[in-house]
């Protein structure tokens, strides 16, 4: 039987997803509670990883196993057995050329900021702080140079090894409430860094250190060093994966 | 100079506000981030204990200070020598015969749930789980019987060292948004856990475990063995001090 999970974890405790040497990957955690409930060793695909302290609203991943557990008790099964920060959402059987890596139609993340002159105690882990508030209709008007089909070269991030850097993002969407700013793009895939790096370019966008120009002129000379910085990792989301 | 300061703090990796011999408090954190700013070592009081784990959207406490820092700029300077789960908010010039404790008129409480099938990856240190959705609108029934001056002491712990348990409520006001609800209690005064069993209670009358006027004998005959359970530090915050 092929499964695919669906797996929410907030990442501040993890070193990401895919299992490293050195630290606690929260593949490693779903792989350690399935072999605590059933004695199986799975190996698990995820859609693709998440860094250090990135978040998931729900990773999508793929497992073969033996085991007898129905298809529906697993999220609670699992759930009995991980920790607290990584939950199992739901579980289904997919064909057995599905994959949850090579399967994945389009990708939605989002990047969470909020300002003010002081940080807040509860959101250190979950949104990224700045205290001067950027101006979101002019983050808007930067995103729309961004959507749509791109040599992306200029929002890859060094360490990313892929054959091509064309992306297509569907759709970036800006939403404000008080003084908290999410930033979601969907996309039918992502650079390493990518959205973390599109973010930080919005933000500049924001605060009038970059004009929608000068990001359409920096993304067409694929030009990283004409683009926002890398926001951290607290702020990054994995919201889903459409297969 | 008597200053008072308005302090968040997200409680989940303290031992609670009061130094104590094993586990760092709330209030050690912020004595230490004073010395480390200004060299002097102050005593803190607070408005009152609150316990490992639970949470503060201002706590207010006062010190006694020669230092020449001015006063607006104790936020700003305090916040880069604290730990990001605490913060001050703001601070203020107070009378010499103002005090954190004595001079309390009001304090506000919230206390924070959400029901489902499965725990959020993201509130289990910020709100209590619960899987089975209780009736709000039993829970509001429930909480009027308790509004008012009242011998509290059916939801005084053990532990609780005061003279008299008579208290009064000025409100309970419960929200109910998607699969989360808020309970927030105003009152001149809380006795030793006693919003964490007001927040059981009104939960088992959700579940219809408890009336309304099962409630209200209980209070009328101190009998904290027929009300609900203590529940846990993390849905717990202290919302605001009243002076």
């Amino acid at each position: 039987m092929r499964y695919l999970v669906g797996i929410q974890y907030k990442g501040s405790a993890y070193c990401g997803w895919q299992r490293q040497k050195n630290g606690l990957s929260v593949q490693a955690v779903v792989i350690e509670a399935w072999r605590a409930l059933t004695g199986e060793t799975i190996v698990l695909h995820g859609s693709g990883r998440t860094d250090a302290g990135v978040h998931a609203l729900c990773q999508c991943a793929h497992f073969d196993t033996q085991s007898a557990l129905p298809v529906d008790k697993i999220p609670l099964a699992m759930n009995t057995k991980l920790p607290v920060d990584v939950r199992i959402l739901w579980a289904r059987e997919v064909a057995e050329d599905f994959h949850a890596r090579f399967s994945v139609k389009a990708k939605t993340y989002r990047y969470r900021l909020y300002w003010g002159a002081h940080a807040d105690a509860f959101a250190y882990d979950l949104a990224h702080h700045v205290v001067k508030r950027p101006n979101v209709e002019l983050m808007k008007k930067a995103a729309e140079v961004l959507v749509g089909e791109h040599d992306f070269k200029a929002m890859q991030a060094t360490g990313g090894h892929v054959k091509s850097t064309v992306r297509t993002i569907y759709s970036i969407d800006i939403q404000e409430e008080g003084n908290q700013i999410s930033i979601t793009v969907r996309g039918n895939g992502f650079l390493y860094n990518m959205v973390r790096i599109l973010a930080g370019t919005l933000l500049y966008a924001g605060w009038e250190w970059l004009t929608a120009e000068d990001i359409a002129k920096a993304i067409e000379e694929k030009d990283r060093t004409a683009l926002g910085k890398t926001l951290p990792a607290e702020g990054l989301y994995l919201v889903s994966v459409e297969y």
